[in-house]
């Protein structure tokens, strides 16, 4: 292939083999076109130079590392600590006394804080701390020429969540089925390939930079499925984790390793990996402070236990916060955190058993361990009971624990959404998780459930999207979700739409050609509402994984009707959907604290989007819309697939605006998504009327 | 595993690490303990003194290889043409100008018959042709104390079909998905091993004792879709093909090559493979000479072209007469054949679109081609029109084409019959087919079919069922489909009920504990109806393949039923089935000839058991045996289940008198036969409950 380049993003001068994505040199442009002071020392006040540098080298500005003061500085980017600042600085440092815009203290800024001001025509960021330096550096990229004109009130920014996290499902090893990154759609991985380290340094700390320019401050580095040799990255293989460390530590991120809960049988040769084992707990803490002795700054370890066939600690007839608490033991001497996943359910369930839910699960195994967790365990939480959907509720265990730090687990892959073939800018569906309040109206909300109490929260997780695609994503347009993932982790209370306008401007006006207006519009217009269309073409009124087994890319409706997955949607000839009621079905709504357990029990309050999740209903049920459930049904899919026919045809007018190489990468997956949209829509609407009998309102065809 | 041997099966007087299958060496012990006169010379010859020999030497018998003529011999086995022969002989052959068994011809005993009788105490083999010794002395070791006792009228035996072959769907590298051996059940391939040829002469030797004594002559030794390493054995590797040959050639096997029809662009580095293309015919034909240079007596090719993504003519606006023809025309100086595969059908169809069939597709293709084959083409047609299922009609080729060489290709090898997991014995499906008279009760059978005029047929083929496992074919009971292969193979008439108990005498009962009575009457029993419980749970009424995608195990109702592969069953809230009529349908039972064009144009007189592959119909029809579409979908499957109950109770009972490892081995299987039927019960009733909402008539519990 032709490689598509429309930026330069490596840190020589040079062009490079992949996409600069939201930070093309031109971004930088305003900002190198100045003089800029950088007052402070350390090695994110280095990066920070560093990028200042490169700016200015490019457009022409000048980079003072003070001091001494220049009284000709239009951009000072400086450590409060570092001593005696200029007038300008000062009074922006006093102004800047006020509540932070997403902070909870008062006038600290934190590790990873700014404050952020445009005083007298000089532009300041102000920081406690080398991170906040660099997060504020990256703002004024964002804000552009506007960073430089009118006076900006001072303002003091601090991430709503401490710990934004990537998640990558990368193996070492190719594996014979999940291949180099299970459910990754975007080649092979950055970390990894064909059971060795791929040592790409330069490309690692280009990917480094555009998770630090959105916010990202941690990640893992492997699979959280782990084999046999990623196992090994706990020990014989650490130096390659050590290498990928220090090549992203200086953008502020912290690297996190999945470890398996049978290491120590597996690689230390123990009998058992009982947590309440003498052995297995010595063996655990001396395996940590060797990986501490490496990575000073390690972030901690991400364990699936018990799930899907990973071992766990039910095999010693211990419970999770058995499993989890050992590891915190471990880590806890070196500041690290164990990150548990919750998603443990029966994956043998038996399709005829209409008793057991998959969603109950995870409610089940960890709402009575409430509590009994250490300081340093994060329990990290799928958003939904089920897995990924492209619509369910919101999970209730994350209404069910407070005394646990909880993590939200997002997925940027797009497994169940259309796995970077199909655009799905899934900014609005994680945004409207967030802000759910599952205590109702006066209560906090999924963003302050994983903020925590005192900042002591599990932060926001998303399983990675990227690989060595020189898109990042496959999609092109797909880097929209890698973007909104971290801007929304730094500030849940962030427009989606917002978002995206701020990705496209970042990211593709810069190369744009001729007018960028248009391409702007038609961006946005394809993208905002791309998540809604996809669900109107995939499993209606929130049933869910319609998707055919295995790869879970396109429509199956009965593919996981009789299988042992718990996923199931119970359509007969009569109606459709899961009761999952306390009157009649599996009780999952009580799981929900009032008044969702009440609007959700019932059928008539329970929202049209959610109702085949809660309720098996006739195909003639009228919704809140005032249309069937099967009309509904057809409706949304004849609807979808139009939409997605606007889109490739938006797409088709600015093909003379944007590079060739995108317009046709895009191109080429639209097509991809139009065809497969229609194939849902003919699958799932034949489906139901076969099922049903009852013919379309309209009179379109179905087959 | 703890290797089971329940006799000794190799050259050598040790036990060999795989099973003895139907040549235990007590199935010798008749012969091997007589006075054995072996005249004549030649290869195949040698390997008759070699049996006999060490069975004599096992069992005290003596051998002499004559002449001089040994008045005390018992057992004669001679050729003709090899001179005087003793009085008992003399007669025998006088006697023996009598019509054969199954000939064609009068007197003449051809390549591979044989006269067998017993006079005055002497038995008597005579034959014309080296093979027909060796078959002779197979017959002798089936008839075991009987060849001996009382005098046997002297008959003429010769094979109904000259060409008795195995395909392998063995792959030398071992591909990422469909593995070492494609659709096979028994381990690794016998001939290859991850990328190379195996050389385990003595093994592969034991194997062909094993085929030459069932009556198998030929065998191909790689997948008919042939991918790169295996396209190379037609040239680079062409000496490991001579090697297997080698080893087969002493029992009468010749090896057969799948290749590439786009061998010439592939190997020959020409820019077509264009079967009238000069260099491509000179190619082939230079090819095929080098083959026959190493290999003298080489069988020939075996070609799947422009099916499912093979390379075929249609790239070169060819047709399947050109292609065939260009291969033929290389092979005929040298005395080889063809064999051309007709399952050609689109598998990218719209399954919207209910007037393509696949049914119909390989009639479309090769019917209007009949006459244009060269003489030493076979055109290798699956025994049904859609693929090795459980249940479908003859497939109408076989009536259609006249003028054309013939061959009928059954699957061994148990891909849609249970994987080797499920007890499946195909003889009587086998035989069913053999004894259809596609033009009515006067006319030929499928069996006339395959042995073509003049004695010029294409034969019978089955895909190979055997692998590296030390049973041969996984399941143990499993050998007895390769048996009954052979032996149908030779004489289509054999009732398929005997041959099984052939089977198991030969097989078990020498190594049999006790009493061998209730272990023979346990083994019958549990096979004989076993085809017919595999139909009962599975697929009803001839609808076919609601197997899982991909795989092919266990069930999935829909499974197939949106996919792009033709296999569709309808079924909707009223009813269910294929119309396949030429009145409403997509005119399929026009391509038979009456009377069976109309007996399956009509739904009242098409058999129960094909009536949904040839009729979409209520679920309340009523079939001829009274019960209605529905509540026969119920009672088969409830009845299924029971029946797989029923052998499992019966192989338990048998503990004491089996070796441990085979019973524990099919102990194993049994148990997850029953679990998979019970699966298939489970989903195909709740389908069809939930589809129909007809209750079963017998209150009994659908989930």
């Amino acid at each position: 292939m032709s490689v598509p380049v429309t930026g330069r993003a490596s840190a020589d001068a040079g062009e490079s083999a992949w996409h600069a994505a939201w930070l093309p040199p031109a971004a930088f442009r305003e900002l190198g076109s100045r003089g800029v002071l950088v007052h402070g020392d350390g090695l994110l006040v280095d990066t920070v130079l560093d990028e200042v540098s490169r700016a200015c080298a490019r457009y022409g500005g000048r980079v003072w590392h003070g001091p001494p003061w220049q009284v000709d500085a239009e951009l000072v980017l400086a450590l409060r600590e570092a001593g005696p600042v200029p007038n300008a600085v000062a009074e922006a440092a006093r102004l800047g006394a006020t509540p932070a815009v997403n902070g909870t203290g008062g006038g600290a800024l934190g590790d990873e804080g700014y404050l952020l001001a445009r005083v007298n025509g000089v532009t300041v960021v102000l920081a406690d701390a080398p991170a906040g330096l660099l997060y504020g550096m990256f703002h004024v990229v964002r804000l552009g020429a506007a960073a430089f004109d009118d006076d900006l009130p001072p303002r003091r920014h601090r991430p709503a969540l401490d710990r934004r996290m990537l998640d990558h499902w990368d193996n070492v090893a190719v594996h014979p089925v999940s291949g180099q990154v299970e459910r990754g759609y975007a080649g092979g991985s950055l970390f990894w390939r064909d059971g060795a380290a791929r040592r790409e340094p330069a490309r690692l700390r280009d990917y480094a930079r555009l998770l630090a320019a959105c916010g990202v401050n941690a990640i893992s580095v492997n699979n959280v499925n782990v084999h046999d040799t990623e196992a090994l990255l706990l020990t014989d293989r650490l130096g390659d984790v050590a290498e990928i460390a220090e090549v992203l530590r200086p953008y502020g991120i912290r690297v996190h390793l999945a470890v398996t809960f049978a290491a120590p049988v597996v690689l230390g040769g123990l009998p058992t990996a009982d947590p309440l084992d003498e052995r297995v707990r010595a063996w655990w803490a001396a395996a940590t402070r060797r990986v501490y002795q490496r990575i000073p700054d390690f972030g901690g370890y991400l364990v699936k236990a018990d799930s899907e066939g990973r071992p766990g600690p039910f095999a010693y007839g211990r419970d999770h916060a058995d499993g989890a608490n050992l590891l915190a033991e471990a880590l806890a001497p070196h500041g690290g955190v164990v990150r548990w996943r919750a998603f443990v359910y029966d994956h043998r369930q038996d399709w005829r058993d209409r008793s057991t839910d998959r969603a109950r699960a995870a409610h089940d195994h960890f709402a009575p361990l409430d509590g009994r967790f250490a300081d340093n365990v994060i329990l990290q939480v799928k958003f939904g009971p089920i897995d990924f959907q492209a619509r369910e509720p919101v999970s209730p265990v994350l209404a069910a624990m407070p005394a646990t730090r909880l993590a939200v687990e997002v997925q940027a892959t797009q497994e169940y959404t259309g796995q970077q073939r199909h655009v799905c800018y899934l900014g609005p569906w994680w945004s409207e998780v967030l802000r759910f309040r599952p205590w109702g109206a006066a209560g906090d909300t999924i963003a302050d459930v994983a903020a925590g109490r005192a900042g002591a929260g599990g932060g926001l997780v998303a399983v990675s999207n990227v690989g060595d695609d020189p898109f990042w994503t496959g999609h092109p347009l797909a880097q929209a979700n890698l973007y909104a993932f971290g801007r929304l982790a730094w500030d849940p209370l962030l427009d989606p739409g917002a978002i995206l306008d701020e990705w496209i401007d970042l990211t593709w006006l810069p190369v744009t050609k001729g007018d960028p207006a248009p391409v702007r519009r038609t961006m946005h217009a394809i993208m905002d509402d791309s998540w809604r269309t996809y669900e109107r073409y995939t499993a209606p009124l929130g049933v869910g994984f319609m998707v055919r087994p295995g790869h879970h890319y396109g429509p199956d409706v009965d593919g996981y009707e009789y299988t042992p997955w718990g996923t199931y949607h119970f359509a007969d000839r009569d109606g459709v959907g899961v009761d999952r009621t306390r009157a009649t079905g599996t009780g999952f709504t009580d799981q929900y604290p009032p008044p969702w357990s009440e609007v959700y029990e019932s059928r008539e309050r329970c929202p049209d989007e959610l109702l085949l999740f809660f309720h098996h209903v006739p195909y003639r049920h009228v919704l809140h819309s005032g249309r069937t459930v099967i009309q509904h049904i057809y409706d949304t899919h004849f609807a979808g697939v139009e939409e997605v026919a606007a889109m490739r045809e938006r797409w088709r007018l600015v093909a003379g605006a944007v590079d060739p190489a995108v317009h046709d990468r895009v191109a080429e997956r639209l097509d991809e998504q139009f065809r497969s949209a229609v194939e849902w829509r003919d699958q799932i609407n034949t489906y139901f009327f076969r099922k049903s009998g009852v013919p379309d309102a309209h009179g379109r065809r179905i087959h």
